[in-house]
């Protein structure tokens, strides 16, 4: 469940802005604000059954969107190789040209904050 | 008009998968094999209008795509910036480390062409 509850905060993080404005609301409460379904169900005044279908519509439309355009696996194994990168070049600061070295291993963070 | 072009092959790089298997047929033989509409509609047999109103209908949705997710624009900064780290790394591989240094750039590398 854990497992999944991530996997979902990656999928909302990426394809959230594609969600109408409802699904969006129940995503964040019910995946990034931990809300159950039948708190989410009082907040909007619909039924627990009305949360739940919309979630798993949302649930649905995210993963369509990871199938076909793989943003989160493909982020996910870019992420780690740079990650590799600038702990290789942070190794190699204090010897000559360290400065350079220095220069790019803060432009492969800069990508990794973008 | 070229840059339009180029535009529109980089938007149906990033999405096109989003789009139906029509909108895909005609967007590639326009603006990937420079067909005219009158050529595709000969090839589909339907009317040049029919496939000006389906390219319209792909670019739009194509567009739709980029002004939510910014693919395109986020990859193309992240592209520029990683293309300056290596060339900066390039200029450091014959100081000492240099092996360490030139197996960071090659990462980089990777990166660029996932």
């Amino acid at each position: 469940m854990l497992e999944k509850v991530a996997w979902m905060n990656m999928l909302f993080d990426f394809y959230g802005v594609l969600l109408t404005e409802r699904q969006k609301d129940y995503m964040d409460l019910y995946y990034c604000q931990n809300l159950s379904l039948a708190e989410i169900a009082v907040e909007f005044n619909v039924t627990r059954q009305a949360v739940y279908d919309t979630l798993k519509r949302a649930e649905h439309v995210l993963s369509q969107y990871e199938e076909k355009l793989g943003l989160v696996t493909k982020s996910t194994a870019e992420r780690n190789k740079l990650t590799a990168a600038a702990a290789i070049l942070e190794e190699c600061e204090n010897m000559e040209n360290g400065g350079s070295v220095q220069q790019a291993r803060k432009i492969i963070e800069e990508v990794l904050e973008m």
